[in-house]
Parts: C-alpha cells; structure tokens; sequence
C-alpha cells in the first residue's frame, strides 16, 4: 500500500510558517502544511468575558472559518447563512481549550487573546495545522503584552502543536491529506505539547472500528510529529 | 484518595434500562446511570436527507437537549434563545456518528430513524448514556421496522455503547458523576461495540496533560465498564 | 353518542401528581392526566427582570416545550429550528399569566419563580395540566423561600387549576383527550383560582360555532373539573 | 363610575370603514375605531401551503404587525430585532382562525388569501378591529375572484367581526380604548359571526378574578357591538 | 419618447405633505408622490446609543419598511422572515445619513430621534420620499424638543431633500415613478440641502452604462426637482 | 495640504494582482492596493437561482466579508454574530451588480459565477479593490468555462474596474487609504469599463457638503485611476 502522495508512512508535509503575515493584529501567522493554508491572528484586549471579570486571571479564545472557495467546491458563506455549522463551533472549541492548556492564565492578568483561524486553502488537516500556527501567533501576542509592560510574568506554559494520525487502507499514518482523509478508516486528531504530554486526543472510526493496538500506532505517529512541528514552531519564533 | 461517591476507581454507577418508557415513539429507553437520566426516543420515517435521494442507503441521525432545569442551576432553554449551543452540536453530531458505526446503513434501506436524547436530570456523563440507552431505542425501532416487514435483513451489526472515564486527582477512575468530573485533571469519552472495537475516543487535559500510561489505563476502564453496559443492554432486551 | 374513552361527559381523566420527580429544582412536579404527562419544574432566581428593577416585587414566568417524540408523530425541535412556534409561545405566556394570578408579586420580593413545563407524551390538554403540575411546583418552590428565610409572608392568594371542555360531537364534555380534541366543534380552555374565580378562559369554534348556551354547558363543566383538581393539588401537597 | 372617554357602559367607539383604501390589494381597507387606526389588506394567490396541496381546498392566513410609534412610546421594529413576539404570533393567529371561520375553504378552491393587519395608530382594541376590518378586505377579495372567474360558488359563509369587553372599576363596559384597557380587571375579546354564533372568546383577568355574572354581562354587551359592527361592515360593502 | 405618465422630462410628481398624521409621534407626516405614500414619523429619546454615551452630542437613525401589499404583488413580510433585507438596510442607512447632514448633533444634547419611514403605496421612489418627508417630521420633533426647552439652541442646519433621476429610453428624467424605474437605463437617487450642497449621489446603471455628459443632465434635473421640494416642505411647515 | 502618504492628488498606490492565488477556484486572485489586500475567487457552478430558471440565461453574485482582525482592531465575526452587517450587504449588492455590467448574461448560458471577496488586511478602499480584482477572477472562471467547452461564445463585454475619490482637507484626491477616508469631507466611490461608461457612482457628504465642481473634480480624479487600473488589469491578465 502506498499513500496517494508517496510519503512514507511517518512523513508529515512541509511545513512553513510564516510570521507577521498581516499587518494590525499582535500575532499573525500563515501556516502551511502542504497545501493547507491557514491564517492564525491573535488579537489583544484589556478585558475578560463577563464570567471571569474580577477574577485576576486572563481568557483565551478562538473563532475558526473557511473562506468559502478554500475547498473543492465552493460551500455556503456561514455569515450569510447566519450560523456556524455544528463542525466549525467544534473546531474553535477544540482551538481554545487546547491553548488554554499552554497558558498560565493567572499570569495573563485579565486580558483576552482572541485566536482567529481561517482557512483560506483547505488540502486536510486544517484544525491541527490552526493550532499549531495560533501557537505562535499567541506567543507573538504574549510577547508584545510584555515589551507593552502590561504583563510582568511570563503566562507561556509550553509550546502546544497538533496534527492529524490515521488508518489509511489498514495503515497507519501521520498527517493525512484531503485525499487519504476522505477515505481512511479512523481519523484521529493528537494535541500535545513540548514536554509530551497530552493534551486532546480525538479519534473516530469510519465505517471500520480500530483497535488497540492500531491506536497505539497512531499515537506514536503523532508524538513524532507533534515534535518535529515544535521544533518548527521553535525556528520560526527564532527567526 | 477515595471518590466522592465512594466506589472503587473501576466501579461504575448503578445502571437502570427502561424500555418502552412513552407510547408514540417506535423506541423508547429512560436509560439512569446513577443520578443521571435521559429519555432517548427513536422515531422512524421512511425517507432519508436530500444527500441520500436516490444512494439505496438509510440514516441515523441524532438530537441532544438537556431540559432547563436538569441541572443545579437552571439553563437556558435552548429553544428560546433561538440557538443550540456549540456543546449540543457536539454532543449530538457524536451521537449520530457513534451509531451510525452500529448499523449496515444498506440493509436500513431508504428509512431514517432519529434518535432523540433528552436530558431529564443530569450528574455527569449524559452524552455517553445517551449513545447507551439510544442504541437499545435504536434496536426497538429497527425490529418495529422488520415486524411490519418494511426491510428484511437485519441492519444491526453489532451493540454500541459508551462511557466516561478520567483522571481524578491522579487516580484513573471509571464512570464519573458531576462530582468528579467537574475538578477531573483529564476527562475521556470513549464509545466501543460488542465486539471491543473502538468507534470514538475523545480524551481532554483540564489544566494537566496526561500520559500514555494514563490514557492505557483509562482505555483499560473503558473496556470494562463498556463490556458491563453491553450486558446491561443485552438484558434489558430480553427482557 | 359516547366519547372514544367510554368517560362520561363530566368525567375528566385520571390524575396522578408527583412531588420531587427530579432532583435539583426547588420544585418539580410529573402531572399525569390519563396518558398526557408533563415534568413541571420551579426555579427560584434571587433577581428580578430588568423591567421590575426596583420595585420591590418579584416575578413569574413561564416556558413549555414538547418532546420532539412527545407526539404521534414527530415534530421539528424547536432548538434546532431556531425559534419557538406561534402555539408555543402563546401556551407559556398563559402558564405564566394563569400562575401570575395566584401569587401576590409584592409579598414575593425581589425573587423569580420560572415555571418550565416539558411534555414528555402528549395526549391533549397539555397546556391545561401543565397549569394545574406548575402551581404545585411553584408552591414547593414559595415553600422552599419560606424555609430559608429569604420571604417571611406568604405570596400564595390561591392554588390555580385549568383543564380543557368542548363540544363532541354536539355534546359538551370535560377533559378532551387528543382523540376527542382532534375532531371536536369546540374547544375551551378554562383557569380558575380554588375559591371560583375566574381566571382565563378561551373557547374557540372549529367549523361550527358555538351558542351561549353550550358556553354555559361547558362553564359548569370546567368549574366541576377543577373543583376535583384543586382537590387533588392538596392532596400531594399533604402528602 | 363614568369611563375616561365618558362612553355609556354599552357604547362602542365611533367606526369609520374606508375601503380600497390602497391600489395595490385585492382588498384593501382602513377601519378607525376612535383613534385605533388599522390597515386590512387581502392578497390573493393562485396557490395553497404545502401542507393543503393537492386537497382541493383554499387557505386563509393572517399577519399583524404595528409601526414602531403607532404607539404612545416607541416600540421596537420586529423586522429589525428579527423576530416576532408572543403577542404578534398570538394575534396574527387569531386573526387567521377567526376568518377561516367565515369562509367555506373547499368553495375558495386551491386560493389562499393573506390578510395583513398593519396597525398605523393605536388606542386599545386593535386586534378585534383587525378582525373587522380584515373581514371586509377578504370580502373584496372573493368578490375580485368571482369576477375573474376564478371561482363559481361563493365561499364567504357569514360577515364575522370582533369587539373587545371588560371589567372597569367593576362595570362591564364595551370596546375598552387605551385608558380603560391598561387598568382594566378583565380584558376579553369576542369573536362572533353574523348569526350571532359565537367564534372566540378569550377572557383574561388581571389582579382580580371575573364571575360568570360579569362574564354573562360582559357577553351581552359583546353581542350588542358585534350586532352593530356588522351593521357598519354591510354599510361599508353597499357602498 | 414620451414618459408612461405623459409628465415633462423635467417634470415631477405631484407632492402632498399631511403634517401631525398619527397622534402619538413627536413628528408624523404622511408624504404622497403621486402614488407613492410613506408615513414618516419621528419619535426623541432622551438618551444615545452606547457608542456616543458621554460625548455630549445627540444621534440621528432611520428605518424603513414596506407594508407587504404596498406593493403590485405581495412581498414577504420582513418581520416573518425574520430579517432586513440588503435593500432595507441599505436604504435606513441612506436615509440616516442624509438626515445627520442636516442636523448639528451637538446642538441637539444627548438625545435621540429615530425615524420610521413606513411605506403604504410603493410607485417608484420610496427612499427618497422618505428622505423628503422625513425631515420634516424631524424639524416637528426639534421644534417639539425646543418647546419643552430640552435644548435651547437650534440644531437645524438646513432643509434636506431627495429625488430620483434617470435614463429613461435616452432621455434624462425627473422623478421616476415605477413604469419608468423598472425599465430605466440609470436610476441615480440625489440628496441635497437647501443651499444647493450635495449630500448623496447614488447612480447606477443598469444594462448600459452613462455618459459624463447624461451624468450631468441628470444632476441638472435633481437640482431644479429638490429645489421645488425644499419649497413644498417650507409651504408644509408654515401651514 | 498634502496627503498622509505624501501622494499626489491624482496618485494612487501600487497595484499588485496575483492570478491563481489558491489552487481550486475557477478564478482566484490576490489584489494589493497598497495595503489593501482582498483575496477575490471566482466559482463555477452549472445552475442558476430560481427566479432565472429556465430563461436562458446566467447569473453573477458576490458575497463579501472581512477577516475578524483585517482592521486595526477586531471586528466581531459575522458567522459568530449571526448575520451580515448592513455595511456588508451593501457592499456585496455594489460588487454583484457592477459585475454584471460587464457580462451579456444570455452568453453565460445557464451558469452562475459567484464572486467571494474576502479581505485579509484593510487600509481603506477594500469595495473598489474588491471589484477590480473579482473582475480578473471572473475572467480567468469565464475562460475555464470556454476552455472546457461548455460555453462557445464570450460572455464578457468589458473590463471593470473601481476606484474611490474623495475631498480631503478641502483638495480633491485619488485612492483614500483609511488615514484620509476616515477624516474626509467627501467620499465617492466609482465604478466604470474600460470603454470608459459609467457603471456606479456613490458619492457621501461626511459632514460637509459637496459642490458640482468638487464632483467633476472627482469624477476625473476616478477616470484617471480607473484607466490605470484596467491597465494593470491588462498586464495581469496577458502574464
């Protein structure tokens, strides 16, 4: 069996970020993991959500879209059909907690950073390349807070990444495209972060149910991958 | 480090399976698991969504409401604020999904049945005994469907059911009520058949990551508690 | 003529109350009449609306909804839908109105009683029962204010009943069931309060009008009706 | 006791009834009770709701709607807020089955006639002037649909109109303005057609409960404004 | 090429103004060009909207609705639907800001007037009748403001008016009614002031495009027709 | 007086056009006016909307939208908020209509092309932007659409393109970036074709009114840039 795009089975795409990919916000980055394009913004407010005012801690949070043409075929505009699928809350659900967990979140005072990921090119994986990418573009924010002095600490945790493990025709493999996701058997995404500690592990059979053992594949899978994007992500702070 | 509730970590809650629990619908299960109560309804019609005209094939699709006052505090009807919330899509979009996994959507024919599982009162875990006490709805409502001859063969493939486990101040439990659930360091949904294959895992850190040997574990608990409720289906259909 | 349930025309159907049918609401009621069941839940909010900021007086309101598979067949949920029908709004602001009128507002300070009435199977006058299930949900919840302290006097005026009467058949009978109600000439909702007094009452003709003379017919019916409701209040609320 | 408007307790507000009060409508007709002003129009369409097709049988549906400072103190649009409320849904519904009630639906052929009521000033009572006023513009409507030759038979089985009574200061009073309505202790609307059949009664108490000897009085005055009410409607269709 | 209605090129409709046309407003006007029939009404309040609260300056707005039958053929009702349509939302904001040009908000204190231009005839050029009418029931509001002696100086700049031009089969035109508006090359609305400022200018071709040179003919014919109207709204503030 | 960006007055800022800026639209185009950016695509789809159903001929829409944080602070997002603003919809009915202008409908045969203009950084100007590239696209869609035979003649009549034009500091310019368009006395927006006809002029007084000479000043200001940008158009397409 060979993947449709003659990777090897442990072989994520190329990843490339790219930072300060638009001019306003306090992060912004263009992630690309193949074919995948997503621009993550950060955006910094000097106030909480109601639920957490006079609390003394901060909020993180993310908002996710897909420009309509960014797929295949064109699907509808979700502001113009005036709600967001039961998919996209899904995902901007998964995007916050998930860097929530790399947040001291008492540290951030309370002050909101608000992730917007959207996709403008769409190949798979669009929800764990908008972590991995967001990552960066919060730490942008957190850094610009505190040049700002509106911070003294440092509320960054660890680095957080994510990408997609699957089985594709029995095999199991890292970093699925649109081609082999829309077909593999079990999906499955893995957020973790620098220290290798779990964060989310999201893993759905389709049509055929996977095993333990096929887990644990999938899951070493995703260590090593989730470790080459930190690695990434650590280049392009760098740069 | 005991358990509020007292059980032992691999001791899940009292099960109590109701069938035939109101008149009109073609199943019908309260499912309790403890303190939490759900009526889950499945209602047949013979028709399918427009993306199915036509393909020969069946649906299962699956909605998910908590009634207001099934909680400590009252929430808003979702009704009358116009909108589900994100955690509604997401609970009833795994519903759906999880039996879906159960059934050979072939053999259903051009039929769907609609699983309705609404929250009467609620302590922790409502969405896996909702795929729980569904799944026996399901089975009376695909019978109903055999005993008036509109299909044939037999579109069920295997009994699915579903529960909660976690982390609880470092201790890998099973089952966990509100008690638990709300300060859990990771809190893991997981849905298998019968026959032990996995069909969903969805495992999420709450301000401490977890390990590999902790999710072992976890999947360990599952394995049991879900092999216990696959009995406690197996008898409420008998019976 | 003779009524599809054999009832005589002034007998209403078997009414079955239970108190503390779930367990976090600080009242919560099933009212059964015949095979119509409605939970009716009190939740006590220590706040007023905006519109009563102020004033020194406390509030009731109320909210309904159906089962999607509380009924024949089943209906669109309204949380998915988006809103709430014409039919549905019109029930809960009666419920609200009807309960309204048993309470002194002044007496109750500056607290919110919501009356959430759920029909789990629907078999007629489920706007009816869900009057006569609220007011002993709502006289647990006063109880439950007086027992803490937070209102020394006693709001309740008067408990308040409802129930349904119309024309079958050119016959005026008491308590339709939905075979009655589906094909009767009239029907009338009735609300009065335990010493007689009237409170609501809304006939309507379906393809044949009526004569004051079966409004009266229906009149004496109603006030028979609740009479023997009210009865049955106190008797669970002595219980 | 005299009322505001120094009104006999049996005295209705001075009607005027403007037909073709518009170009455009089938029926268009501006009805003035007092300084209740309501636009009546009838549209006329060649087809029926999907639920009636095929059925051989017409429709009759209503909409009711206010301009924003028809009323004392501005009120917000309802196209604007997006939705609308209770008591617009309440009336319109109202209006709807109070004409159906004076028309033979299978004689009006596969039609539907939508009766818009658009209040452009209001003073109290403006539901019942709707159904008054409406029931004119439906008339014209038919008529336009006899002389098209659309239809044969005639499908108008009766003139209905509608008068609002009540309880002020404890005297039954009819047609109650703006000033006895807002402190009015029972509030009720009838519906009658022109045999004197009764179509609606909807009474409703507020603060103090009503006695079948008011509600008997209150009937009496509603059957002499009615009688009136289609005096004044045969007038207005003469003309 | 003669125009449908036998007018001049440089001929408008005749312009009836009704001063105080409902009762309850601080400004009414029923405006009629030809048969086009809006009643604009402007309604204080004394207060801003959040965006401008504590900036010592008042707030102009507008909105705009068409009763569904104000129209040749029956449009949805905005309110149903349960949203504004692109056309409706772009003429209030039209309106809004052409009234703004008229007013100085500081001069106006912290207050609010909303105007409601309700169409209850539709002949081609709704939004600019409303724009015409509605100043004048803005100037009864702040003479009505005035009065009270809520404010003391005068914030009236300057009457403005508006009008329709176009390309009707190559020939500009004056106050094109809908004969004209439907079939028309260009349709371009103009508002202007009383000393001959340009306020809006919204000019659109429609199948073929316009010259510099017809672009100026049109405006010619604006100038003379908003010209007459500033003179027909002073003749209606005098009388 | 000179410009914040120290441009002439008939200066605009640089163009730049990425043809095929994502990989599966029919057209997709990246348009940098300075920095403006907007990522125009266009889609192909082999039906038209219902009320064009069997006329014979096509159909060009656009939707519109900004990413939440193009602009110097962020904007709610429209799908999270629910609906469209009216500043959205009014933009997006600018960019349909100026379109078509450009199209022979009846050419295009039963296809609509629909225009998604998503704008990733905002610096005044993104309507016009908006147009001038969504017209590349919808070239490059009405190539594919020739090169895969489906259509045989050439739907397009002419290129368009917009600019904006304004009275700033009292001196007629070119090309508004935000610094300018957001103090401006004047801001007019222009669409036109390459054969120089005028397809849309909106022209807004903010504060001070515009005279006819300040028009004609702008309206050559517009002619100028639109040349140059058809222009670029040109060369963009010809590479």
């Amino acid at each position: 069996m060979s993947r449709p795009s003659q990777r090897q089975a442990n072989e994520k795409r190329l990843v490339t970020i790219t930072r300060n990919y638009t001019c306003h916000a306090e992060g912004s980055v263009l992630i690309e993991m193949g074919n995948t394009k997503v621009i993550c913004t950060a955006s910094v407010e000097d106030s909480v959500p109601r639920f957490l005012k006079g609390k003394g801690q901060g909020w993180i949070t993310a908002e996710y879209g897909m420009l309509p043409r960014s797929t295949g075929s064109r699907m509808d505009r979700e502001a113009a059909r005036g709600k967001q699928s039961g998919r996209t809350q899904e995902i901007q659900r998964l995007i916050g907690r998930s860097l929530r967990a790399a947040v001291d979140l008492k540290a951030l005072g309370e002050n909101t950073i608000t992730l917007d990921c959207d996709v403008i090119q769409a190949d798979g994986g669009t929800r764990t390349a908008s972590i991995t990418g967001a990552c960066i573009a919060m730490v942008d924010a957190i850094r610009s807070l505190q040049q700002r002095g509106v911070i003294s600490g440092d509320p960054l945790l660890n680095m957080v990444a994510a990408i997609s493990v699957g089985v594709y025709q029995g095999m199991p493999v890292l970093d699925l495209d649109y081609a082999e996701d829309s077909t593999a058997e079990t999906d499955m995404n893995v957020v973790m972060d620098a220290s290798g500690g779990m964060i989310e592990v999201q893993g759905t059979a389709e049509g055929v149910t996977f095993s333990r053992t096929e887990m644990n594949a999938m899951l070493d899978l995703a260590e090593k991958g989730i470790a080459e994007l930190i690695e990434a992500q650590q280049q392009a702070l760098n740069s």
